[in-house]
């Protein structure tokens, strides 16, 4: 049949297709089933189904959410190759499903290469990095037998009090941007790998605002000025449509000014579609649409929940049973509502077209055993790590230490089983290590996790081995149980205090007291006002969630193999009191005080020392003057005046002196990670185009506005060399 | 000439004055100045005027802040006569000044009635004593010849961490509404005062969203969804507008959504004007024209700040040197822009017309000393107190105590030299008090203070008059230093916490542990997570700021006087990390909880104890349905079933149960202040009318929706009766 002949257009099979499909079929193709309703393989492999999944898959389906997330990338491809025969050969038309993943930290199942998290990545201000992480995500998860993956996160965190914080790239636009469009990129294969079948589709989310759920709380409401949403939360989002050619968006759990989300036209056709130009499919959030009824409570019923839903543009439903379930039946009390069926029905079978499913749906299994895990997959994520970890603190120079003699206890509740060996490895026998936890932070459950009570023994006997060693390296942070994805009140995972959990500060503190230098290695998903730790530890090492490889990589930086050269992708608030907290915020807020409190961020944004010395010197503008057509190119020279070879993130900040609506302190808008041997000098090249300096202004447009700006270039957006220009009419 | 002659309509004589002035004249009647440039009296009582204010008053002038501020009433009314005598003579029309002071907790100025602050009377949730107490305000004022009051502030103030909430009526809109209106309907004798010469005239402030400047920081910008800002925020505004017809606006601060709230058209002419039909004028905060320039960054010049007041609608310059003072120059440039001066000085002038002060611009000194701190106004200041002190603890009904012998200490850092005389009086000869304040809080700098160190042997002195006595009465909570109107960083008044500041928990956990009743009276301007306080206290009274009789009225309510019978104006938090926190929230954001923290608040918005006990039943709806024409009343019996005559809040609550956009969780839309004796009943009757129900729907208008919608009738936000109907279309 003509849909099946690939030497016709996808837009001509998509139309032959779709006239031929029941009306039950068009909306099985906007339905996504989770695995674990029935998708599994017995004890040699082979497929076993469900009775409720067969009776679904009659019709066809979009896709089904992990299947084989459980068992080996070689056992998952086995099980998606017959379960897409399965499918193939059980609906009328031969139509194909999307096999569907996750990636926060690679691919989200048994045997694939774990990375650290987006928002380790994103310290490393390396755009190119990132790229080739999501080049191993999306080989990996194709080669497993996945078509589309629901990320990456292009959301902008700015509330550490959200448990989710650490599965986006930070709190800056211009940074988030950057790493999600190589995030997409990297995870499609440039897009054209997605038709030569070895990378996956992504699916941007959570669009918009998942962000700035008031009160850092999973699923509550949002409060944002239309400006703010135009100039920083959509961006990332635009990029992905635009530049990085996402194949997916994913809507929001919440509201956005009182509109839900998942019912908003304006948001998910008005601004995606119309103004974006978007072709890929929107898909819900897990049961978000039935949720416009029965948690929203923006719909009567659950019928008036689809409807929403589809008038807004949601194409696929995610999971839920009682929303797009129920379009059939209203298609026959109003055929009206059939053409919106097929719009939706042509993005699927678009998308799966491109993904090639129709023509070469399976996985050529001889590969994946030597393609996933590969070791420059696993070299990668060291390698990432390395270019992650961020330096925040080296008194006296502490770090690095040397691979000499000495007495090293490793202590504290983030130690895993696996640092001590980690340590060893890296430092070799001259050095012993003593390792010990000593006390964990909770009591480890999952649902409702409570803090625990650490002994004075506990706490004693971690003392006793600091007084036996040379040098303390105490692990501390948050663990997978003081940050995580919280569902309601059924598993807790946002917080109301940033403070580090339990008896943390006063460890350092003891340890300190014994007169020991002490370095803290830093572990955690969300911000943490560590002010104890940065008092008394002499060096601080922060490493968000680092890769599987991520003791190691704190041991190469500790023992000095490489120079830390991460940035901190967020500012690091004293206080969570002193929230909302971003460098970029207009430069009226920043104007504030607190009584009783130190001014301004424990750590700014972008902030991260190095065992390299960068002296920056001889800015200069190619033009004191610009104009809407042309350009200014900005040069700095950089300097290693230290004893090691480092890399180091020159980064670019660009302020509106006057803008007709209150303009932000300083907003990045450019940066470059060079390497300088000791004594090497590199000028580092920015230019400066219009399109950095536009705004949404008082008429709501974007408009680029006469004047004076400030250029910064530096070594974090707190210090840095200033130079000025005017952008003429 | 007509101007003068009072058989002519005040827009007759405006129309006839105008054209005669002078384009400098006009300016000069756009312009305020602060008497403390040269604005004084000799030790004789004789006006003396420094040469920049002679310089000035030649061209005549809108207004002058505070004259006679520091000097008694009757010296102030004296100087206000010859002051105004002075510049009436000395520009060409005889225009009379207005002479403007301000109300946070009766006139501010020497010698007037000290009420307590509007947070206070608020939580009286007794509209018609705030009318009451205003109406003092007004005449109080009025013979001091003042004419014109920057009071009250209409701000929904939602965020603890804010200097100034203590100014404003708390966290809900319709309580804000009702004390806003009643305020200035009290200020202004019911509009016909100001005719009279009775009264003085409101500016309700600050418009628009002054209370939720980020991060309760004053002066920060603001971010806020326009159908939060038209549903929330706008309401006591409009009222103080429609209702009560406030003859002055004064703008806030910071900025709205990006624009500078100084130079907002659409708001201070479309939604204030035009929308509302406000005809008085528009003043702006101190130097805040100015500040478009140089502190909001908005504006090229001190000039285009200028014009950009001026366009937006603000028709008095308050205060700076260099705004409006450049609008004759301006004029020479562009001519164009005295239409727009006309516009704003006919309404000033209007103004002063309305106060009758081209008629009769004097106080008469006769009344002055009779009239002001009356009898009658002291004794109100004291019913206020006791109708607004909040019970929110009574453990085993410890209170009220008995006036008989026993030794009772008064203890702790709010403390007040009269506390103990008060109490003696109030409680007679046969209790033994033991006064000991202890520590203070903070090192008293007025500018920016350090929070004190207590020492041990401070606490042990406490802890041994503690010790030595039957009952302990704790005075905590903060003073006037740890929360006040901060002022960039050079006055620092904003919190980044809401803990109670010291020793106060370490102090109330130790008199607890000696095992002695432990009763806690709160004084303070913010509302403060008071966890520890909470759990220890057997009975907790919260007076907020009362008037100068506060602690007589502590005294009074203590010892069963009076039954306490305030109600919270806010939520209380258990965690600043908590925040945005108030009941009226959208239901999604109350799915939320936190890990390692207790669900809810501390104490619930409504929330107050009684010494009566007020069991409430026979809830009953008029109908069960209602149309956009009907309305339904609501019966609700309450019956005092305690042992005491007592005063209780009922509280009426509505919730939409679905809507097109994302709604509150409950909104108060009405309550009823009933006395009831021991046994005694009352059926209190509300009646739910559309408007009620009214929201800014998806296409920003006002709509009203069919559908469920639920009655609570309670003693609080959280515990009530419930009832539901539906609104037909």
């Amino acid at each position: 049949m003509p849909y099946q002949n690939t030497s016709l257009s996808i837009e001509e099979r998509v139309e032959d297709l779709l006239p031929r499909m029941s009306l039950e079929e068009k909306v099985a193709q906007m339905r996504i089933f989770h695995a674990n309703i029935g998708v599994k393989s017995d004890e040699k492999g082979k497929l076993v189904l469900s009775e409720k999944v067969t009776e679904k898959l009659k019709l066809g389906i979009a896709g089904i959410k992990n299947p084989g997330e459980h068992i080996s990338p070689l056992a998952a491809a086995k099980l998606n190759n017959d379960l897409q025969k399965y499918i193939i050969k059980s609906n009328r038309w031969g139509i194909p499903a999307l096999f569907i993943t996750e990636s926060y930290n690679g691919v989200d199942a048994e045997g694939c290469t774990k990375f650290g998290r987006p928002i380790t990545s994103a310290a490393s201000f390396n755009p190119e990095l990132v790229n080739r992480i999501w080049d191993v995500v999306g080989k990996e998860a194709r080669l497993r037998g996945m078509h589309m993956c629901h990320s990456p996160e292009a959301d902008i965190v700015r509330d550490p009090r959200f448990g989710r914080m650490s599965e986006a790239f930070g709190e800056d636009t211009y940074l988030t941007t950057q790493m999600v469009v190589n995030a997409i990129k990297g995870v499609q294969g440039n897009y054209e790998g997605l038709g030569n079948g070895t990378h996956i589709g992504a699916v941007a989310k959570h669009f918009a605002g998942y962000g700035q759920v008031l009160g850092g709380s999973n699923f509550a409401a949002v409060e944002i000025s239309p400006r703010t949403l135009i100039d920083e939360i959509y961006p990332p989002f635009e990029a992905a449509v635009k530049e990085a050619r996402t194949l997916g968006i994913m809507a929001s759990h919440g509201d956005l000014n009182g509109v839900a989300s998942h019912g908003n036209p304006e948001l998910l056709t008005g601004v995606l579609r119309d103004q974006w130009g978007f072709d890929g499919y929107v898909v819900s959030d897990s049961n978000d649409i039935a949720r416009l009824y029965y948690f929203m409570k923006v719909a009567e019923s659950p019928e008036a929940a689809a409807l929403m839903g589809l008038v807004a543009g949601i194409d696929i439903d995610l999971y839920a049973e009682d929303s797009y379930a129920y379009l059939p039946e209203m298609v026959k009390k109003d055929p009206s509502i059939e053409k919106m069926i097929d719009r939706s029905v042509k993005r699927v079978l678009r998308t799966k077209m491109i993904l090639g499913l129709f023509d070469n749906p399976y996985v050529d299994i001889k590969k994946v055993e030597k393609e996933v895990r590969s070791e420059a997959s696993l070299a990668l994520a060291q390698e990432a790590d390395l270019e992650s970890i961020i330096l925040l603190k080296n008194e006296g120079d502490i770090l690095p230490l040397k691979k000499e003699k000495q007495k090293i206890a490793l202590l504290g509740p983030l130690l895993d089983k696996g640092t001590k060996t980690a340590f060893e490895e890296v430092a070799g026998n001259t050095i012993t290590f003593t390792a010990e936890q000593g006390f964990e932070l909770t009591d480890g459950n999952t649902s409702v996790p409570k803090m625990r009570s650490t002994t004075p023994d506990e706490l004693d006997k971690l003392l006793d081995i600091a007084k036996q060693s040379d040098v303390v390296i105490l692990f501390l942070g948050g663990d997978e149980f003081t940050s995580k994805e919280a569902y309601f009140n059924i598993a807790l995972g946002d917080r109301a205090t940033i403070d580090p959990v339990g008896a943390q500060d006063e460890l350092v503190k003891r340890v300190k007291a014994i007169g020991k230098p002490v370095i803290v290695v830093l572990k955690h998903r969300r911000t943490l006002s560590v002010n104890t730790i940065s008092e008394k530890a002499d060096a601080i090492l922060d490493g968000w969630d680092l890769s599987e490889f991520g003791d190691s990589s704190m041991a190469k930086i500790i023992f000095g193999e490489v120079s830390p050269s991460g940035k901190s992708p967020v500012t690091v608030p004293r206080s969570i009191g002193q929230l909302p907290f971003h460098y970029s915020m207009k430069e009226i807020n920043n104007k504030k005080g607190y009584l009783f409190l130190e001014d301004g961020p424990l750590y700014p944004f972008g902030f991260g020392l190095s065992y390299g010395k960068f002296a920056y010197s001889n800015l200069s503008l190619s033009s004191e003057t610009m104009t809407s057509t042309s350009e200014i190119t900005v040069n700095v020279q950089v300097t290693n005046i230290g004893k090691m070879k480092a890399k180091e993130v020159v980064q670019l900040y660009l302020k509106d002196e006057i803008g007709s609506v209150t303009r932000p302190d300083k907003e990045l808008n450019g940066f470059e990670k060079i390497e300088l041997n000791p004594d090497e000098s590199k000028t580092v090249t920015f230019t400066i185009v219009p399109k950095m300096l536009e705004f949404t202004g008082l008429k709501m447009e974007k408009i680029l506005e006469p004047g004076d700006y400030s250029v910064m270039v530096g070594t974090s957006s707190k210090e840095n060399l200033t130079a000025k220009f005017r952008l003429e009419k």
